[in-house]
């Protein structure tokens, strides 16, 4: 665990130094870049980014090459939380303990920085000239397949439509395939399409991802119950107060924590092909249903 | 004029086929889609697509080769107007006489909609097969320059700064290079990178599409106080109401008309490398100062 914690401090300076670089003011539009800035380093666990560094240090691929594209995945991740929290969607004043972005630049802005990150995204990607533009190409596919109508943008309306219904387990795990484990794929995908490793090494990271993926938002549902504000950074019992579809809702407590333990050890025998390189992916597996916030 | 009918038909059903492809119904997120094609199937002009396709003819490109191109900065320029029309930015009810996406669909679906919208211009682009990577690749560069925080969202904030402000005419000129030339010049410039012609052809390609982009700009601008509610499809005289800073408000109508003539001039006489092979984008160039919507 002391590893894990000494590479992710690495590799969250690594990726926030890229985010620096990449987002310099645009004269007439300085508050957009603020906004923007604002969101992207409001103390997120960049989640993300580490494991698209921990997974190009699995395949020994140089993490500097995958810069452009782990803050592309921030990128993202930072827009959907932008407009995820808007009056219109979640209605969420505090993310993270701080006011979010519409509450602290207006809702015109936020949209718009938003939207800006959104595209930014692809922008950073198709500029990383240390990598083929075959190789761009293909992160980019993966990466707006993962984010849009195929991926988290459906999540996101499948979410929607299950608030206030009763939704079965495999829809349940559909629209967390989608909502949040799109992007975590992504996140591994990225890697092995710039060190094109074998297929049982390449099967066996979807795999992983796709475990982690839902063992992380199974983890989020019990710590909605047994968190509390201060340590969530964000208000203890809200997805009971949105009336959302949550593991514990549909297994029970006990069940979902199980059920938690189980999707970590899939992930964990998933990583066999790699051998001793996945240690700092084996951590990450443990520490999602290891976390309190 | 007639040929410029005839091929305007042409392109717009050729785009139109183009994003029917590409937007098909996603299980779970039916809705989704259904906004998005919504606003993208709303009776818009397709000057984009247009004058992309225009320009391809010009330099002699098969305009198949730029279908997904095409009706990438369709879904740009979609997602824009969905975003805002949004309450929180210009709060539109109508467009092109109909219900806008959100009062059609929800403010929260509206926002995925555009969301999706965004992300998916550079998937289409990722995807067409028929074009080497590292021509995609520039389309792509190009597009999320055009479109994000160095372009249209950038104006889109400079619009919104310079609301209820005296500005003068640099800054307006500025204003509508990012919100509405940068886009307008990604539909010239996407042929010219498939293409790659002399410079001299190139650099007068990117003056015509600057030229126009900012005589459409001052045409709309004197629309907006000279057409009429039903033919516009929007309430006339809307940007006296939000208090926008316009040409005629700067220069006064008179002087507006001239200067929209001039800027003609300019965008016919940066089209000489290309000779007769750009009929159609001097038919173009005339189009926008004519028309009346």
């Amino acid at each position: 665990m002391h590893q894990l914690q000494t590479a992710s401090l690495h590799w969250q300076q690594q990726v926030d130094e890229a985010l620096e670089r990449y987002i310099a003011d645009y004269a007439g539009a300085e508050l957009l870049t603020q906004a923007m800035r604002y969101s992207l380093f409001n103390g997120g666990k960049r989640i993300r980014p580490i494991l698209c560094y921990a997974t190009s240090q699995a395949l020994q691929v140089d993490t500097k090459l995958l810069d452009a594209y782990a803050a592309a995945i921030e990128c993202i991740h930072a827009y959907s939380l932008i407009h995820d929290d808007l009056p219109a969607m979640d209605d969420d004043d505090l993310r993270r303990g701080k006011p979010t972005c519409h509450i602290a630049y207006g809702e015109a802005t936020a949209i718009l920085a938003g939207d800006a990150l959104n595209t930014l995204a692809f922008q950073l990607i198709s500029d990383e000239d240390a990598l083929p533009a075959a190789v761009r190409l293909q992160l980019i596919r993966c990466l707006s397949r993962a984010a849009g109508m195929h991926g988290m943008v459906a999540g996101q309306m499948m979410d929607m439509a299950a608030t206030g219904q009763q939704i079965t387990l495999p829809q349940l795990e559909r629209l967390h395939r989608h909502k949040t484990g799109a992007l975590l794929l992504a996140a591994v995908e990225g890697p092995a399409l710039v060190s094109q490793p074998t297929e049982a090494i390449r099967t066996g990271l979807q795999e992983y991802a796709r475990c982690i993926g839902l063992a992380f938002q199974v983890q989020d549902d019990i710590l909605d119950i047994e968190g509390d504000t201060a340590t969530l950074g964000k208000p203890q019992g809200s997805d009971l107060q949105h009336n959302k579809s949550t593991y514990p809702a549909l297994l029970g407590l006990e069940h979902a924590k199980e059920y938690a333990a189980k999707l970590i050890d899939t992930a964990i025998t998933s990583l066999a092909p790699l051998g001793d390189h996945a240690a700092l992916l084996r951590e990450l597996a443990y520490y999602i249903v290891r976390r309190n916030h």
